[in-house]
């Protein structure tokens, strides 16, 4: 299976090397603009291929390097500055976006494309379009990586295994994201039982845990200017579902038709993603208050898209 | 860190197999009484050591070549005959306990000790008492196993991944075991809402799907003469849940002291499980209903731990 | 991808739960003539999905579970009885494969075949012809478990890690087969050299561990009555190669054609294994004397193969 | 099992992420002058822990959170530039080494010390000193990737599997580095015969490769500014021929007593590598240009080392 990466920055490579090592693909194409970079970039990894599960490895400023690729993953784009919101991208993102996208489709018309430039959910929106694919052939890594930050401030608070959280983050990949905490549970155990027995996880604890999910790409790039492992991370469990044909939940963001009332939008509720890409949302119950939070962001998003033209 | 096996039959072997792949210890024992068996079996996996993470292999019929272990498995006894119940076993078991047990503790006071030779329950109650080792270092394997099976049935009827299915089956790891439903969630949805989305799981199939697990034991000996694969996936799970110090929350057999009003018993009701063995129970909230066949199973083992002095 | 394994017996599991443990193949399908065992064993690994990477399981004794194969591993037969040498069970083999081998060919056309049944070099030859499939499609596991064995000897000798001994053994999977120490190296250190620096692996040091190699599956099936482990792994091994079209050197058992004047036969040397099946054989330099050795060991299986009509 | 990881730049992040990656180790410390950085760089892995092996990750610019380490790898240090020479880093990296060195050993005074920072074998042999620690705890990553570089340059050429290539390159990590063909294979055989037969590596064309190899880093530098990937990943499998005590032969940089006559140095030469560190060296027979190659290397390396007092 083939597996290209449009974007060899920061992001694109942390999360080409973690396919890599994991094993994801059998080749891997790196594609950028830089073609100094992205043909560094790929041997700076075949340099490693000792040490690598069987894979080939290229990179290239050609489109035609992401011929027939089985998933497509999208982080070209401007690294997020230290105060810039991730909305002040959209503009830039979505004419980038309108460049790159019609030739990549064209390489590559059966492919799983999975967008990570952000702003996440207002770009997929734009790539669903300008691409002319169906609704679940285009996604967004959305909130997998936000879910997987609430899991391990969780984790650490609870001091259980990071498997034994199941709690989602939805909505906007942004400011305006909404931990789902009425569904969430621990080893199985509902979060206001588990509160109830051992004091953690308090309404105040909650509301600080949720504040540094939101705050914590902000936290990192004021810290190395930048935020790519984890997202690296995030992204390769998201292939690896799509190239097994999982049926994994997954909190991507996605084109959604009336999920709880919401429709017409790209942004993060749990879906079941396999080969096809997104297959269909879960039903999962939410509280009247996360509806309300989930519909501001869903507003949020439709804003940015609409002024943008989407 | 270091796995010893007692036991090279169906079930020790195939768990020793799997943790060598998984490369969950550096060094792995195979004791058995049968020494040409012990010694065939280590020399036929030491064969293969080419293609497997680096470890020492042994295999012997002398209890000091389990010595200095981080964890003993205690999977010897006999297997499991067509027709024969798992507590027909018991008394056999638990004689076979009482001679290898001490020896077992002597070679390595430290180790954490897992029992998998049926009955589970009682052989770990028994063990418990005879090695005179404290609680939360004495389990049995219990219901993960069984639980595994649950999950899988219900990840086929729903079409998700099986990591998106958390459901537990608590009690004796036998007849008298019970799937919790009401805690029972996929991809976070509850069960019930579930049930009322898709139609899938209805009152009527979960109990088809809870009398399938209880009877995959017999089904797969009815088939094979033996049931190895599964439990030698699943005791390598818990193993390395131990080993890594993960706190990871399995459903594995041991005293219970006031778990929702039982006590005085070893069952399986989910734990947090680590590096020094079993830490402490979830308190995950149980139906009325459920909460009366916990107690009936409770009442069963210890009825035949009784009977057995124990 | 998709791994076929006919024959559900102790070779046949082992080596699927090994392909599935390693993640090898994303559908697993078993088939044995004895149906119960075959869906049991199925089960039973379908059983502890839960700890294995996602793929399909089945088992069934219709030859169409095995559709669309990608690699198709023969394992059925009977156990190799103690006493018994593999050349005795040539016959009832080769009967065998005649009823199996073209309704398996029909159903995967495009497979790749590999022989584990014994005598497998044999075996080899009288599938090659029966199937009517290219030279390179119908290979057997040959001496790749054999080297593995050997490796493992000279590294416990030598204190080295495993993967630092570079040593083939050739020729017939039995009796006849012969260690090709004159290109062996440990570390790229050549034999010779190391036994003149260490003292270690002397003429007579190697002598013992070529007949410790031969004997193997003897002391192996003494002690527990077959070998089931070490094949397991190696026939993963040979797997992965194909799957992930590897050009991996292989010591697989295929037909020869002046390979060091030696034609016509199927048997073990180094050969290049990718997608296709077996690409093309290297021409390792050999010494005079393991020339003879390997010209015996063509003339032994030629022998038997022309006895029973191939 | 703790590695820590000193100096969070590009190379120590990649070989810290490729390590959790792998859980090679169930503890990983970061540590780096830049306080803000490091805690970022910690925390953006920490961020993606749902999907690595569960591991304790810290980072921090107080050398105490290396505490107890069981391998330090010290990656602190400047980016070579481009245009500079590894060589022109000496000055600053030896008094960067005296400042953190001893405060290193004093929090973990039994662990083994890998250095990586450049140029590598000239702060070896200043760190070996400054520690004042026995020979084989001590030792740089050294041509380990040059080796890898190699080796897939030549899999390349003869379309084999990476692991078929037997080839080290020795002497100094950098310009006067030694491929050591005369005993060089692939697949078993030697080079020699290898280009007889196939016409491939062609004294030309081994020329070429081992000009590419030594401008390998200065290719890589000049399109992305740094080299990271392929050394994280050669970083990651010492690491682990260290903590599984592989005794696994790496051409690592560690000082010399008479090997091959060459003394008082520290240089890559093939070396068996396990838990205590550098264990010995191989006796790898060399051509009698290799030597005068490799003697220029060290030469040249001792030259460098003693101009800064070592
Ligand atoms: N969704 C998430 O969870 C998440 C997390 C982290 C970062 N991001 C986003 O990922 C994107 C990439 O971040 P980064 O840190 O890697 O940035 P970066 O600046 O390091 O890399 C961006 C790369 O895109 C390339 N590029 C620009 N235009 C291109 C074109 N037309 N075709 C091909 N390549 C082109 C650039 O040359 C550069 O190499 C940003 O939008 C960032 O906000 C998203
Ligand atoms: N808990 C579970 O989920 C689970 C699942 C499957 C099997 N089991 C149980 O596991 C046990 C083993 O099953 P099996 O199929 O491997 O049986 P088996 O007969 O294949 O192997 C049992 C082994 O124990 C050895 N043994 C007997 N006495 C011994 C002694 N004193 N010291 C050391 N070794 C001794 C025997 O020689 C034999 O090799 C049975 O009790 C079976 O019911 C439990
Ligand atoms: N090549 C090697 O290195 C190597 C190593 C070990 C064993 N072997 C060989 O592997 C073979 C299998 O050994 P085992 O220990 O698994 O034997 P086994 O008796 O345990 O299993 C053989 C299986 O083949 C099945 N079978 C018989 N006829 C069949 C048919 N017509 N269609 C489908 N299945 C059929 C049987 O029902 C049985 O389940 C033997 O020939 C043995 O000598 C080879
Ligand atoms: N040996 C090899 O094969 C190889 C390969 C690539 C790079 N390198 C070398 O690795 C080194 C690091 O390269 P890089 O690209 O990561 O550089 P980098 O500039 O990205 O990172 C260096 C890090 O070291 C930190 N540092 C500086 N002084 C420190 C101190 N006193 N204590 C702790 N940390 C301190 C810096 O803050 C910085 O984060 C360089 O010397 C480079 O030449 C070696």
């Amino acid at each position: 299976s083939k597996l290209s990466v449009v974007g060899a920055g920061a992001v694109g490579t942390s999360l080409a090397y973690a396919a890599l090592i994991r094993g994801a693909a059998s080749e891997v194409a790196l594609m950028d603009i830089n073609e100094k970079k992205v043909r560094a970039e790929a041997l700076d990894m075949a340099h490693g291929s000792q040490f690598l599960p069987p894979a080939k490895i290229e990179g290239s400023d050609d489109v035609a390097v992401t011929a027939n690729s089985d998933i497509v993953v999208i982080a070209a784009g401007a690294k997020q500055q230290p105060g810039e919101t991730r909305m002040d991208l959209a503009e830039k993102t979505v004419s980038l976006m309108k460049k790159i996208v019609p030739g990549l489709v064209e390489q590559s018309p059966e492919a799983v494309f999975m967008l990570v430039t952000n702003p996440v959910d207002v770009t997929t929106q734009a790539v669903l379009k300008i691409s002319g694919l169906p609704d679940g052939q285009v996604f967004g890594s959305g909130t997998v990586l936000d879910s997987s930050r609430l899991r391990w401030l969780v984790a650490q608070e609870c001091d259980v295994a990071m498997s034994n959280v199941h709690a989602y983050i939805c909505g906007e990949h942004g400011d305006s994201e909404i931990p789902l905490w009425s569904t969430s549970t621990i080893g199985g155990v509902p979060l206001r039982q588990w509160e109830e027995q051992t004091g953690q996880l308090s309404f105040q604890r909650r509301k600080e845990i949720a504040e540094r999910v939101v705050g914590a790409a902000y936290e990192v790039i004021e810290g190395k200017g930048a935020t790519n492992y984890a997202i690296g991370l995030a992204g390769t469990r998201i292939i690896q579902a799509v190239l097994r044909d999982e049926h994994l939940v997954l909190p991507v963001s996605s084109m959604l038709h009336n999920w709880h009332g919401i429709s017409g939008v790209c942004m993060s509720v749990p879906q079941i993603v396999g080969r096809e890409g997104v297959i269909k949302p879960l039903e999962l119950p939410v509280s009247a208050q996360e509806l309300v939070g989930l519909q501001n962001s869903a507003d949020h998003i439709r804003t940015v898209a609409a002024s943008l033209g989407f």
